[in-house]
This record gives C-alpha cells, sequence and structure tokens, in this order.
C-alpha cells in the first residue's frame, strides 16, 4: 500500500521531469525512499527508482525497480537507473530526506561543467537555498576505476561534511564536470527543487554576465528569505501548507 | 459590483502573469485597487491581492484576498500575499496607479540582481517608459530586521523621489538583489507593462553583450517615442483605444 | 480581386509574424502592395497595410488600411499602422518589392540597438543576405523633428545607396536603436525573410561570444551560396518552385 | 521491402528534424542507406534522402529520391538534397554508418561559425563523443569551385583521418562556417545523435561563458562515460536494447 503510493509519486517526479524540459532523453532520474518498510513495521527501508535508459513517455508503475539500501533489487525485472549508488549512498548519509532527482538540466549544468557554485544573488535562490549551490570535487582517477556512481555520492557528502552544511537548507548539489543532484522531503519535493535549482541557474548566468558581484546579497537579506519560508516563524503560504512551500 | 469587476480583473492578471511565463512557481502576485469603494460612496479604498502561495492554475474568484489601504483584511479567509504591504505603500504613495504585478521574470530579475538599472538603448523601451528602468539601492540590515516587506515598497518610492521620476511615465522598477515590480492604471495594464519590461530586459541584455553603449539612444528620440503613445498628441493606436496602446 | 488575394495574404503575413513570435505585444506590421491597381489597368499603385495598434489575434481582412503610395486611405475605417510613411517611401525607392514586414523581434533588435551589422559568419546567411545585414545611421534630431516615420525609410534608403546595395540581394536592414524591416518579392517572401533574418542574428549573436572573427566567412563561399539559390543556374529546391527557396 | 521500411525510417527522421527544431525552415535533411541492396542479393547499396527545398510538413514517403553510391537516381520525380553529394561521400568513406543528419541547429551551427570545435565540458558529451565535436578546416577556393558539395564531404574526412578519428566514437562534426553533421548506425540513431549534439553544444557555449577551461573533464571521466554505454562492458539502458542508449 504505501509503495504503491510512492512508486506513484516516483513515477510522476520522473514524468516531471520530463514536462519540465530538466533531462533531454534519458538523462534523469527520480526516486523516493520509504524509510518505514511497507507495512510501517519497522522492516529494512525501500528505495523505488527509474529503470535505465527508459524513455520517460513510456514508463508504467510496474517499470520502477525496488531496492534496499545497499542497492539490492527487491522488486523489478528491469535493471535499475545507473546512478542507483549515488541515491542509495545519499539516502544513507542523509536521513532527512526522501526523494531524489538527477537531472542534465541546462543551466545548472552548465555552472556544473564550469566548476563553480552558484553564488546567492538574489531573493529567489534565498527562499530555496541558504548560501551559493555548493559544487563537488572533481573524482579522482582512483574513485572513477574503484566505484565511479558510489563516488559520486560520496563526493556529494564530503562536500556537505567539509562546509558543514544542512541537505535541508541546501537541498541540492553540482557535480563538478557532470550535472546536479537535488532532494527534498519527498519525491515531488525534489523535483521542485530540481526546477527552481534550474531557474536561479538561469538567473545567476544571465547576472554574472552582466559583471553581477560573486558576493551576492547580504547575509541579512538571504538569512530573512530563508527564514520566512522555513522558520519556525515561516510567514509564507497558507498555514495549513507551511510545509509545501 | 465593482468589486466583483476587480476580483475578475486581478483574478485575470495573475493567471496572465502565469501564461506568459513571467514568474515560476508562485514567484509573482497582482493585484488592483477600488480608489472609490465598493458604491462609489466615497469610502475607504479597498485592494484585492492574489493569496500567498496559491498555485495560478487553481486560484478562484473567492480565494483573492480583500484589505484596506493600511492591509487590514476586509473579505477573504486565504492569507494574502506575502508581498501586501509593498503593493499598499505603493497605492498610497503613488495616487495615479490602479493595478500592481510583482514576477520573478528571467531577463528583469537578472538585471536586478546585478544591482543595475536597464539602459534605454531602443524604441521598444522608449514606448513604454521614459528613460532607465531604474533599480532600488539595496535595503539596510535595520529595515530588513523592521519591516522588510513595507520596506520594499519604501527603497521604491525613495528612489522615485530623488530622480524626480513619475510613476506614469516609469511603470515600474527593478528591487536591488529582488526582482521587479510593475504597475498601471489597471491590473490588466499592470500586467502588460510587466510583460514589456521582461522584453526589453531580454533586448538590452543581449544588446550589452554586443558591447551596445549604455548612453542609449539620443533624447530626441526617446523624447519623440514617448509622446507619440502618451502625449496628447498620441498618433499610436486607434483614437477610441488611445488610452490602451 | 486582385486587392481581396493581396488582403488575404497581408492578413496571412501579419498573422506568420505574431505565430513565429517575431514581435510581441502589437510591435510589427506587415504591408503588400498592388503595383498594378485593382483592375490591371494600370491605375495608381495600391498599399496594403496593417491597422495601427490591433491584436494581430483579432485581425480580420476588413480591418486591414487600403492606401496609396503617398499614403492617403482609399479604404479602410482604422488608423493605417504608425509606420505607414516608412513602408510608402520603401515602395516608392525599391520598385523590386511586393512586400514588407517589420518587427521588434529579439535577436535582431538587439543588434539594431547595439548599431552593428550583422557579420556573414556562415552560409546559412549567405543563402539569403549576400554580405552583412547593414545598418542605417541614427536619425539626426532635425528628421525626427520635421518626419520620423518618413525619415525612417529615408536612412534605409540612404544606406542602400552609400553601399550600392541591391533591394534583391540584401532582403532587410537594420534600423540603428530601432528594430529590423525586411521585404520580399510578396508579403509571404517578406515574413520568410524577416524570420530568416531573426535565425541569422540569433546565429551571429551565439559565434560572436564565442569570439568569431567578425571577418566572416570567405567571399567565395558566399558569392557560391548566394548564386546556388538566386542566380541563373540555381540548383536549390525543385525546379517549379526555384523562386520560392 | 527493405527499402520501403527505409523509406519510412527516413521520413520519419526528417519529421524529426523539424520536431526537434534542428532545422527552421527547409535547412536540414535527414538519409539512410540499404548496404544490402533491396533484396539482400548483394546488389549496389542504394541511398533515401529527402528532396531539396520541400518542407518538412508536406513530405510523403514517395517524396523520397533514391540514389546509388554515386548520387545517380534509381526512383523519385525530384531533385534530391542540394547535400547529397555530401551524403554518399560519407556512406563510401565511413562503411559502419547507416544515417546521416544535416541541421543547421543553433548553438551547433553557432560553433561552426566561430570555427571552434566544441570541447569536453562534462558527462553529458562525454556518453555520447569520445572526444572534443571536432571542426573541419575551411574550403578552400578551388574546392568551392570544382565540387562544393562534395568537397563538404571531403573535408569532414580528412578532418577524421588526419586526427585519427573513429566516426562511430565520434557520431558528428561541425563544418568550419557551415553547419553541423551527425550520423549513426540508422536514421533514428543519426537525428538521436544531432539532437544531443545540439545539446551539448548549448551546454559548452554557456560554461565556456563562464569561463570553464577548454582542457575540460579529464580524460579518465570521459573514458569511464564512453565506455559505460559503448563498450564490451556496458552497463547503461537494459541489456536487449544495448544497442539503442
Amino acid at each position: 500500500m504505501l509503495l504503491e503510493s510512492l512508486r506513484r509519486e516516483v513515477l510522476e517526479a520522473n514524468r516531471e521531469i520530463a514536462r519540465r524540459g530538466l533531462a533531454p532523453h534519458t538523462f534523469g532520474n527520480a526516486s523516493g525512499i520509504d524509510r518505514m518498510g511497507v507495512d510501517g513495521s519497522g522492516r529494512e527501508p525501500l528505495v523505488v527508482i527509474k529503470p535505465s535508459g527508459v524513455d520517460y513517455a513510456s514508463l508504467t508503475p510496474a517499470d520502477l525497480v525496488v531496492t534496499d539500501l545497499a542497492g539490492k533489487i527487491v522488486e523489478g525485472s528491469l535493471r535499475p537507473s545507473s546512478d542507483l549508488d549515488t541515491h542509495t549512498l545519499l539516502y544513507r548519509e542523509f536521513p532527512s530526506i526522501g526523494g531524489i532527482v538527477h537531472t542534465h538540466s541546462e543551466f545548472a549544468t552548465s555552472w556544473a561543467q564550469a566548476n563553480r557554485p552558484i553564488p546567492c544573488l538574489g531573493t529567489t535562490h534565498a527562499d530555496y537555498f541558504h548560501g551559493p549551490v555548493p559544487v563537488t570535487e572533481p573524482l579522482t582517477a582512483e574513485e572513477v576505476a574503484e566505484a565511479y556512481v558510489r563516488s559520486t555520492g560520496a563526493v556529494i557528502v564530503r562536500r556537505f561534511r567539509r562546509d558543514r552544511l544542512d541537505p535541508v537548507a541546501v537541498p541540492g548539489v553540482l557535480v563538478a564536470g557532470h550535472a546536479p543532484f537535488a532532494w527534498g522531503r519527498s519525491p515531488s519535493e525534489a523535483v521542485e527543487h530540481a526546477d527552481v535549482l534550474e531557474y536561479i541557474a538561469r538567473l545567476a548566468w544571465r547576472s554574472i554576465l552582466l559583471q553581477a558581484s560573486e558576493a551576492g546579497i547580504p547575509a541579512y537579506v538571504s538569512e530573512y528569505h530563508y527564514l520566512r519560508k522555513h522558520g519556525p516563524k515561516a510567514t509564507y503560504g497558507q498555514p495549513e501548507n507551511s510545509g509545501s512551500h
């Protein structure tokens, strides 16, 4: 039951990637996690993820692959997304997140390819990301050779640890020379964050070409904006919706 | 009656923001003012505004919030847009305007994030804005702490006073590090100006990247263009429509 | 009869401006000329043009305005496009053209606002324009004061005369600080040229930002491309269509 | 029979060029080759190609032109694409390819007009192209005069030979001052590669404007990505689809 509902939400998030134009061809995937197990019995968490190389348009709930947190397939006859090991590692390391979306969206990927974090230049950014969108270090030759996909998760986690970033306050990252990952409390929030990340990447790209200072907006402004949506005194949205923007 | 008609026009302006792609997600809002009161009796003016954080697609007339010029809710069960205090302050300070539209449209926001006014580089601009599109000063830490949203209105008004700008001749502004506001005699004219502002921001951005001079077109050209649409000798459009472009 | 057919073609060209996104709002207009008179009797040529400030979507054949080459209205109850005097002057000076389209299309206008001709950087350009797309001189204060719209036509003609350009080989121009005009043997060819002009403006803008040399492609290449479509030995398209690309 | 199926696939690839917006007007064409002959009898290979200057929307299977590898028309009453001699030369020189697509897509053409190869800046690129997308030398005056279209094929082949490139690992090229050609094992794979080429051209253009290093990603990363899709140990996509991405 719960798993069925998660399957539908993951399917919808994958379709939303396509509808919003965040990933041409099959360059993208969404997953979700049921941390309680299918029956709330506390059994091992299950991850639902897109199969590899399947077109978004033809995706059905039955195509989705269910794995445990070690990546072992529990249900599904198709091969899971080739990025599975990044997803499972992030779910293990970031206990507060419930959905992950990976895209190759145009502007966020362009920043990732330039190995540059996206500075916080305005309130659109500050409403969703607390501080710059970070960029990872490049993978080393050893990391690529040993476990490329898992290492992609590892460099993300390393970046968050080194800079003491909170994955709730910074719901996404750029993988250097690759593309963005975004996440949220649910698959639908993850895809919303992936879309906002693309939009702030567009805005920042255009502002930087107008010689905007990379210092960005003052900390007291970004603090205010972040807290009005996320703090205990949130004033944005309707009270009953305060968690969903 | 009058208020019902204003509700419909404000709803339509909010939908137009979405249709024209001026504000992804819920980054935008439109309002209108009935300066005469609902029965023309001269009672206090009423403002109709979008509720906070509600998706454009699902918006109905009943969702709109009615307030007085001090921002006190007169009708409506939802929380008004978090930008309400900016709208009411502008209605109080600019008596000639009847509608306000706030967006995070891509190119206008990119100029706002770069803290740069949009120079008047051509006749598309000159037909709608008399001179550059101004940019405000950044808010101070005190302004943010005391009354962020009202202060956003205050820095707009300060900019217009300091430079002796007429809100009819300059129907919009960039708030530094934030995004544009546009206005007009009605909500529908306000959204038209928000859309034109985005278009001239696109044109100017591309011209500046071709090393266009920021001095822009000669004053005698911008004067001519502005007056052919707005002066007593306006020659643009049909006589019966001369007020609506 | 002939005039009715011209009305339909001019209406269609105006709608095509909107469909191709070449002019937001009412920033654009198309016209056509019947150089033979309505009955082929050799009476004075008639120009059919869009009325001023009317939305493309609501335009009907009866809305179009018919004038003589001096701009005197022969048929129609609406005020003609405010750019009429530019159109009639071009029809008088360029006897080989049968249709004119004026737009504020984004990239062509951005070049016009930067007062820069569009260099011929590739074969897409060379297939339609023989050499760079020229840019006019700015209008003087006297020209603006005396007859702004007619002077816009005059600076175009002056540019073609000074550089000995053939309006068949160079079917368009950028008016400095304003926007493009394009033309062709018919209104439908004019709108095709307006659309191609926008596309080559996009390509050149992106190439120049990659530091392309403004010298452009060698003359022997642009000559070859132009002649394969336009010379007596044209090899492009089907024989029966050789005139329509 | 086989030829009918190839006709349908070539028609579909031509329509896909239009649907994906890779070639405005008639700036583009797709072809396919049946290397076995219509009856598998080993008779001479046949090429199916778009006719010249015909709009994509109105194209029917019967409009397609069938030629031999020397470009002699075998079936069809319309004149073949003016680029036919480039296609036939590539089919003769690159025996591993089964379909060719030529477009004037915006970003790839902008790189071609700047005479710059597209550096490999990320994994989106590395998944499809092994190393930079090469750019040809400009054609000489003699080559243009003697056989322009065949020489376009010749400069492509020369570039691949000089740099020892494998057309399977590098499924496309930029012709200097002109536009891209892409290819694949079939017409449908060729149009997919033309579309990916446009996307990586967009990404690289934006990254370069953010001052990305042209050195691009380390060789051990591009090697890994290329091999996971193309090598004997491919792990991307479903096993039964491993050849089609």
